[in-house]
């Protein structure tokens, strides 16, 4: 058959396996979001519907590959750690990139409409892309979130000086650009303090700290597909305006004693945790909607997996995650029950 | 600045720049479109609008992607040969894979509804995966969509066998697979025109031959997006009714004189070209409409191309193709017009 | 100038670094050795003069390489651990595995007549090939050695009853190989101490267990460029009685201001160094302490390095080396003194 | 048995087979060179001695290897080029460069005393380092070669200058090095024609064009091993008269039954073979025919496998040598008899 005749062509595939025993992790970042998020009048310096769909997307990412351990993500990036021994996809580079990053792209656009409820997608299709990056050790891997967080840390304290001093302080771009160039953390925390009463550590911890997507065992009484609300009524430059409860007690400025989510149950029980869903249309996927009551109801097209995805603000920079709840992350292996 | 501190992660990063001058070739594939296609009740053998789709997203990709020079589609399958020379992204594999995987994906969910008029996205994210292969020669490249042809002519014609056999003939599954094990391209088309009353080479093309994109000169009173339309509604397995003119010019067995696009302008004005754009809803990436006269509407979210791309369901097994139409493909950097 | 003109060939060389912060393993493998050993007549089953003229040849290797930290060679083949964050040529892999490899062969042909004294030179060059394997953790480095050293055991112990029913029992090489098939250990063992009044178990170490090349303090009274004589004199197989002799002219280039082993013949002659093979059992995992007690004295060493290279043929397998003299091998740069 | 409990290490083994189809070009650097020549006080600006013991390794590697088409050398650096289509250990990189490296640097310290009579061996032994590099199409092939004989030239021409002003003019190298910067190669040649009455044009081609290796017809009164000579004793540089003699204990391993070259020292005294350095113009783009003069025939048809390799110093920049007597390199599947 005229098949055998060129199927010689598959003969110059080549191997891409990724190192064994060594972390993976893969970045996705936005292509040409700086024209995206200007072309969507994204809120500045942050768009909470924007990083809540970013969040979603990475949660369906989450969802549909288990070895995926830890997430986070800021602006227009995510990164995703896949524990150290996963075999997935025999560890083929191509297949693993360019799974995580479709996933990624799908549900952006899929949930889109979720969190810019006036249109029903975006105005062009968005288009992300991703790289894996090895890591053999657990000291790259706790520096390589330390290094993102840390990113966006200094992202955002300029982004929300340099727009206090364009919108609120009538600065020309150019002229706060200048005004800032030089300055430091403090006198960046002084100046909007001083000049335009904003307490910087008070503004909401998914702007200063990025967003967290962890496993966890997840309370019976709530969805194994939770997803701690980030509420986007809430948020500066939200375009409703009812408040979280939630948001509040997930972060404070010290992180002294996070409450865990399954210790404030009333609090997610009290409203609806999940505002993206609005119908689960038959997904083929979904077991059991029983958990979406009231308003609320799950996204379609997650599947059910062992540990619930909980996301959270907080600092990964420094000993304590890795030692608490990040505890089970960097030895999954050998894993106990984090929660209660 | 803690910044420094952890940047060395950076250095992880690996330099995975792909050979020069040899032919960059990427392949995406749908993940689990087995189940998905069932879930979406995809028709049996095959499913137009799902087809169509499939080259409106390769179409999406080869408009921002001005390197792509020919791609090739059939069932969940998409193939997108860069010109040799191409030194898009430095050459970078995964830059160069993730983008094109979330092109594609992003513009399947974003165009979706556009096909399946009836729901407003599927019921969960699709996801594909890529990988690029290389290619020295010429010889390796025709090879290459010659297997990839051969490829969509056998699985059609055993799709179309077993469907005739299962859906008119009343077989089961499990019996038709009996039937049609062992039998040659001659015994299926036999069976097919004496037990179905079926002439296999008179099914349209798109079926039996795949989707063929390249780029050509567009007549000035065509829009530089165009796309040759597959009119979904006059294909078998379609949901509406009305029949392709356009279609049954664009193929014949012999293809031994393609109409060009600009040899059947009359017919190309006669309707709609485009049945997905029907409005053009604010794309800050198109620049001016004026080209897309009568009823046509460019879609949202292409950008101007030097050279439209259009749609074609012919032989690119063979000499002829190469040696005409696709002339330019395999040595772009020499080509002439090929158009009038 | 016509250079320029050329000189873009260049940038088709691609970057071959390898991961960083992982241990670098090159595995040098003789090729074609049966024949080249069949036309040298080696002696079988074990060449005493082989050996320690692959060892040497290791030697050099480290005398050069100051980042390999352990080495451990078997019949034709020699394996070379670089710490793990070694930047050798910016860790690219074929600068790393061509060098060792060179290395090596030239150091063979070099050191060739100072073991097979009666040809100037071997029949015909010798060749070696080379490859690099990563290991990311201490695990993966231990059990690769003792892959290794568990292969020398099987095999010496398989060649050494092969050879025995050949040459003592005057069996045919088919007749010994049908003989030996589908025996264990013990088996063999007893075979060679009931028939041929062999204790296998006190036959050379350098036989059994292999030969260990490892950095350590050398005692003052020592030559810098001391390697501790595997005494061939005192092994089967042996051709000439006064191995250590030959050794003397081995140092000549770099070395001239230190005092060369051949001024130091009493010391190596007084008292045989290697005194772990007359007390271990054979097993290659068993954890015998005979090695250093009684007559051992912290092995001297040679050249100018941080640490000199010692010889040994040591039970690797198992964590009593690991955590001894072995040591610093896995985290050199924390090292302590080994050395008394 | 204890080996299948480790060798799962094996699988940590990486996959390094390089793409199909593309020509394999392994280039061989000496390491630390500067300083062994200085030690074995090599003759500048050229020792013949050194520059032939290349040659013959070069020469050892090609005979071993059979699916290398041609060799370029100069100084201490050599090229091989593998045919497009070798499957030599399955194409997997570290195999071929690591076999390459380890057979040429074999070879050289192996014919060392044939070249350097007077010293058995080197005074420590030497160590070459290597890669591989894949070119697509044979412009880049011819290229590459260009790009060396290029190289050759430039540096042959200022080291001839240069030492000239050192040697015969009596500069210190600083002075030498101020007066030639900025000169191009006419000043060069002039200077060296007008103040030290030497014609560079007229200096051995070995020198100003290098070494290429060629596999060709050998004249049935010669050996198969043949190797044309390039007369030592006729070069400047040269401390024996009669290296041809040297060059009859080369050959024993493989050739036994074959007549070595030392059996037909008249025809190789008879004539020089390397006619081309006498008549060109020292121009290394210059296409000279002399080199097919006398008996020497333009190559016949060149048999796959077992061919002779002969040894010339002619321009392999232009179309003359690729279309001429390289002709069979590009396409030697598709070869035919160039000769008359």
């Amino acid at each position: 058959m005229a098949k055998s005749k060129y199927e010689y062509v598959k003969e110059f595939e080549t191997d891409d396996k990724l190192l064994r025993n060594v972390f993976i992790l893969v970045r996705v970042d936005g292509k040409g979001f700086h024209k995206f998020s200007a072309a969507h009048q994204f809120n500045k310096p942050n768009d909470v519907r924007a990083l809540n769909l970013m969040n979603h997307a990475a949660r369906s990412v989450m969802h549909e590959l288990d070895d995926i351990v830890l997430a986070f993500g800021e602006s227009d990036e995510y990164s995703f750690l896949f524990r150290r021994s996963t075999d997935l996809y025999q560890r083929r580079e191509s297949k693993i990139v360019s799974t995580v990053v479709s996933l990624f792209t799908s549900a952006y656009v899929y949930y889109w409409n979720d969190y810019f409820t006036d249109s029903r997608r975006p105005l062009y299709p968005p288009v992300f892309d991703g790289r894996a990056v090895l890591y053999p050790s657990e000291v790259e891997v706790k520096d390589y979130f330390a290094w993102r967080q840390a990113d966006t840390h200094i992202n955002n304290l300029f982004n929300t000086s340099f727009w206090a001093l364009v919108e609120k302080g009538g600065m020309t771009p150019k002229a706060a650009e200048v005004k800032l160039s030089g300055t430091d953390s403090k006198d960046k925390n002084e100046m909007l303090f001083t000049e335009f009463n904003t307490n910087y550590s008070k503004l909401p911890a998914i702007f200063r700290k990025g967003s967290v997507l962890l496993r966890e065992h997840i309370l019976k009484s709530l969805d194994k597909d939770h997803i701690i609300p980030t509420l986007p009524e809430t948020l500066p430059g939200s375009t409703s305006a009812d408040a979280s409860v939630a948001e509040s007690t997930m972060d404070t400025e010290e992180d002294t004693a996070t409450p865990s989510i399954s210790e404030t149950p009333s609090i997610d029980n009290k409203r609806p945790l999940e505002s993206d869903g609005a119908t689960d249309e038959g997904d083929p996927t979904s077991e059991g909607a029983g958990e979406s009551s009231g308003e609320f109801q799950a996204p379609p097209g997650f599947k059910r997996m062992k540990k619930g995805v909980v996301i959270d603000h907080i600092d990964i920079i420094g000993p304590k995650f890795w030692s608490g709840r990040g505890a089970y992350i960097l030895a999954p292996e050998k894993r106990k029950k984090t929660g209660p």
